[in-house]
Formats: C-alpha cells, sequence, structure tokens
C-alpha cells in the first residue's frame, strides 16, 4: 500500500495511460481493491483457490517480464495485467509488449495492487497467469537431458529457489512431487527470479510412481543423500553424471524417504570437508545440477 | 512468549534444577525479563551494543550445543548460558556439559528468554558470547589454503548460509568485508547452524586493504562475477583452482565493486547454461567453494 494515497484511488491520466498502453476499465476509472475482479483475483494468493480457478498471481518486474515474453512463445500464459499508475509511468516497455502480445493491460490502484500480492512493499506490478497444463509425460516425451525432482520439500523460497538454479545449470524441467510447496506460491514465484517462465514446472503426486516413471523413460535417477559412500566427484570420474539424469532433493528437515533413496539408481553424496552437519538444500541443489551440466556437455 | 504462563515467573524446582546443572540465581528464583541481566544481555539484539560490549547473543540448540563444545577448545567463548526450564528439561545435557565446561547456567523466564532473541518462536536456550578477536593478520598467519570473502553483502541470512557452506566445504575461514550485515546478527547465527563456532569469522573494514592483504600472503584472489570470460571449468582445468585461494563474492543486488573485481587476481564466471539471469549469492558461494576444496584435494 502506498503511504501517500492511502485510501484514494487516484484520478486517471488519461493521456499517459494511453501512452504507456494502459486501458482503463471500467471506463470511469481504475479498478479498486472492492473491484469484483481484484476481489476474485486476491483470493488466488490461496493454493486452494489456485487449484480451483487454474490461474496463479506474479508480482514484481522481473517476473512480469518474464510472463510477458513467455505469452509469445506460449500464448494463454498470461490471463491479464494488472499495473499501477507509478509502476505503468516507471515500467512503460512492459505495458507496451503486453499490449502488444494481446495481453489485457488494466490499471489498478496502489490498494488494489497491494490486494495481489502478499509482498511487504507491493510493486504495483501483477500478472494473472493460467497454470501450466504440462504433465510429467509431457515432460518426459521431449527427452529431457536433465531434470530436478524436489520431494516432499516444504518451504516455497527453496522451491523458486531450486526453479532458478535448474534454469541457470540448464535443466530441461523441475518436478515437485508429494505434498510439497507450491511452485506458484508467491514466494517460490519471487525466489525463481523470473525462471518459473523459462523451463516447465510439474507437479508429481506420488513420489515413488514419479521414480518408476522417470527410469522407464531412461534416466538415470541419481539421490541427493548424506548416508551413502559414493561421493559427487568419484560419480562424475566414474562417468555417472555424463548419462541422461533427474536429481532428487529431498526436504530440509528430513532429506529423502528411504523407500526413494532405495529406489534411486544411486545414491551420492556431496562431501562435507569440514565440521557442517550438512548442507542447506538449494547449496546442495546447486553443486549437484551444476557438476552434471557440466559433465554432460564435456561427455558431449 | 510462553501463552500459557503469559506473565509469571515460574518457581524453581531446586531439585530437577541440580540435577540438569542449571544454577539460580539470584537465589530467590530465576531470572525475569526484568532482571538487570537480562536487561543488559536483551541489548545484544542491536549491532552498535554488540560492537559496544563485545558480545553476541546465539539462540536454539544446534548454535548453543556448537558454542559450549568451542569453549572447550577456546576458553572464554561462552560467557553465560540461559535457559528455561521448559528446554532446561529437553536438553539436559547442554546445560551439563556447559556446567562440565565451567560455563555459567542461568536458569531464566519464558519471557526473558524471549527477549534474548527475535525469534518467532524462542527455543529457550541462549548463550551470551564473547565477540571473537582474531584479526585478518591473525588469519593469515594460519596458512590458510581457502578463505569465503563476502564484499558488501546485506542479508544476514545470506552471511550465515555462507558461513555453514563455507565450513562444509574445508574452508580455512570466513571473511566479512566492509560495510556489511553483521555475521553474528541473529539470522546470520540461525542460518550459520552452528558452523559460526567452527571457523574463524573475521571482518575487515576496507575491501581494497583487504585484498591487498591476501595477495601479500600469497593468496589467489579469485572474483567470482559474471563480467568476464574465463569460466570456472576452464579456470579449473588451467590449474587456478589449486592454489590457495581466496574467493571474493559480491552483494546479491551489486555484485563486487569494479575496482576489486580489477584488483583480483583472476575474474571466474560460473557459467548460465539456460536463461536465468543470474545465480544468487549463496549458489554461486556453494559452487565456487566446492569446486576450489576438491581442485586442491585432486592437486594434493
Amino acid at each position: 500500500m502506498n503511504a501517500r494515497h492511502p485510501r484514494s484511488a487516484r484520478p486517471v491520466d488519461r493521456e499517459s495511460a494511453g501512452r504507456s498502453g494502459v486501458r482503463d476499465e471500467p471506463a470511469d476509472g481504475v479498478l479498486t481493491e472492492r473491484s469484483a475482479r481484484i476481489v476474485a483475483a486476491h483470493k488466488l494468493l490461496r493454493r486452494a483457490r489456485r487449484a480451483e480457478a487454474g490461474e496463479f498471481l506474479a508480482e514484481g518486474a522481473p517476473a512480469v517480464a518474464e510472463a510477458i515474453g513467455a505469452e509469445a512463445e506460449s500464448p494463454g500464459t498470461v490471463l491479464e495485467f494488472y499495473v499501477t499508475e507509478t509502476a505503468g509511468t516507471r515500467h512503460p516497455e512492459l505495458a507496451r509488449q503486453a499490449f502488444a502480445a494481446g495481453i489485457t493491460v488494466t490499471q489498478v490502484t496502489d490498494r488494489a495492487a497491494a490486494a495481489l500480492t502478499d509482498a511487504v512493499t507491493p510493486q504495483g506490478l501483477v500478472v494473472r497467469c493460467a497454470l501450466p497444463t504440462t504433465t510429467v509425460s509431457d515432460l518426459l516425451a521431449t527427452g529431457p537431458k536433465l531434470l530436478a525432482v524436489l520431494v516432499r520439500t516444504s518451504d516455497p523460497g527453496n522451491t523458486g529457489t531450486v526453479i532458478r538454479l535448474a534454469d541457470a545449470a540448464g535443466a530441461d524441467g523441475v518436478i515437485v512431487a508429494g505434498e510439497a510447496a507450491d511452485p506458484v506460491n508467491p514466494k517460490a514465484i519471487r525466489a525463481s527470479a523470473g525462471s518459473l517462465f523459462h523451463l516447465p514446472v510439474v507437479t508429481a503426486p506420488d513420489a515413488a510412481d514419479l521414480v518408476a516413471q522417470l527410469g522407464a523413460a531412461g534416466l538415470s535417477v541419481l539421490a541427493s543423500t548424506g548416508y551413502t559412500d559414493l561421493e559427487l566427484d568419484q560419480a562424475d570420474r566414474d562417468g555417472i553424471l555424463d548419462l541422461p539424469t533427474a536429481w532428487l532433493f529431498g526436504s530440509e528437515a528430513h532429506g529423502l524417504p528411504p523407500s526413494l533413496i532405495e529406489a534411486a539408481d544411486e545414491r551420492i553424496r556431496i562431501p562435507i570437508y569440514g565440521r557442517a552437519e550438512s548442507l542447506n538444500l538449494a547449496a546442495a541443489a546447486a553443486i549437484c545440477l551444476y557438476a552434471s551440466a557440466a559433465a554432460q556437455r564435456r561427455a558431449g
């Protein structure tokens, strides 16, 4: 919420609104936090409503820019772009690009924009997007070389961070398996820094079924776990990392379930050279995914 | 704060207090949030007071356990151990170990324990510690092979995460350079998961002076930056990572200052294989520190 305009919707400057491609609808002004469409969109901050509606919200310039970019490749990704006058003036290119991509651009008040995010400092830029309909089967049909699988991870920040990491490492997708943090949770989207719109992120309700499916698709399933003798560097030297790979990462608190560790093709440990008890999830994922990316590139 | 005992200091159970090694002082009961010593310790949640007093607080079982362990190696590390009756009953070994190490163990009320942390859910276990007096010169005199240097990083969670990572990678120390988040900030201590007590963490007010000092000590200074052609894997193949190394990592928002990138011996880039714009600080540190640890071990 903007402290300078705590209650009043700002009047529409139609000339600048027109210049930046902003559409002011309804015709009598910008949408407020009481407008039916904003009230409906606000409910997407809850996971149950996202699943029901098949939609989610992404906030802030980086995520909005990547979402608009994704619309060109996958039409139907972005359903509506909400922007405040201030944010529209600061980022005129976003409204222009959205307009060019045929996305409905809707001017909203500061309070309406604040109602569409859980961020402490709302950015005034929010896109309402369609939940991806890609399934694990769709993803596997593309012949992926490198996948990151998060099993029952509970912190959405970690989920977003691993999506960003997987993108950086050139992975072909991220699978969120079992009861886990929602990858389109607002915190996950912030942590993914736009990467959510760069690579397929799919969910798999049953992690055991998933591992079978990954194996059937010819992927080598590697479990990242401290409870094994095979160190990452040795696995690299043995050529294990050269193969098409799905890495399994467990929750920060509990690691991977024993049954999945067992079901994997290999169990691999990142050595702890000092006295730390363990690495956190994001660090482990960074090291494993980059080791695989480098090995696969060396192997050609 | 404990909802079940919102205002009253609980009476001391002298028998169980004796058994768990808890000292109830003053003699008439446990310390409350109004006791002069708790009021004084509470002020250590502020950075300025920590610097003035030369002391800091560490909360929660993992940090307390590591701090008590460090006391054996470096007497004077832990000045006092504050514990609630509930936490003392849950972790009797901590009070016993503290008592055996000659640490003053002080029973406190739930409200007093809550006053000694910024955590939403106080753990009832807090140690008051002496700020380390180790200087950069002391650290360099030990002939370190691997150091992590954080330059003007502003998020204490990142600082703690990199301390944990440096510990896991077997680094010999962490240096926090320039105006940066305090490594003994409560959030940094939580993120370090006890590693703060495993390896020297020192501060250097002037980052440029520090780089000169690192070079004079024979360390290869490597700047982690996206603005260079030399990729990490190439640097590894070239043997650059085999040398005694100090890695420089810049702030999440701004990276390293250009003058420091220039002053480093090498500028090294983690390749981005996908479409992510960058890696976050912790991921970059994980990949660089582990690459160095592995290279140095291979080189012997």
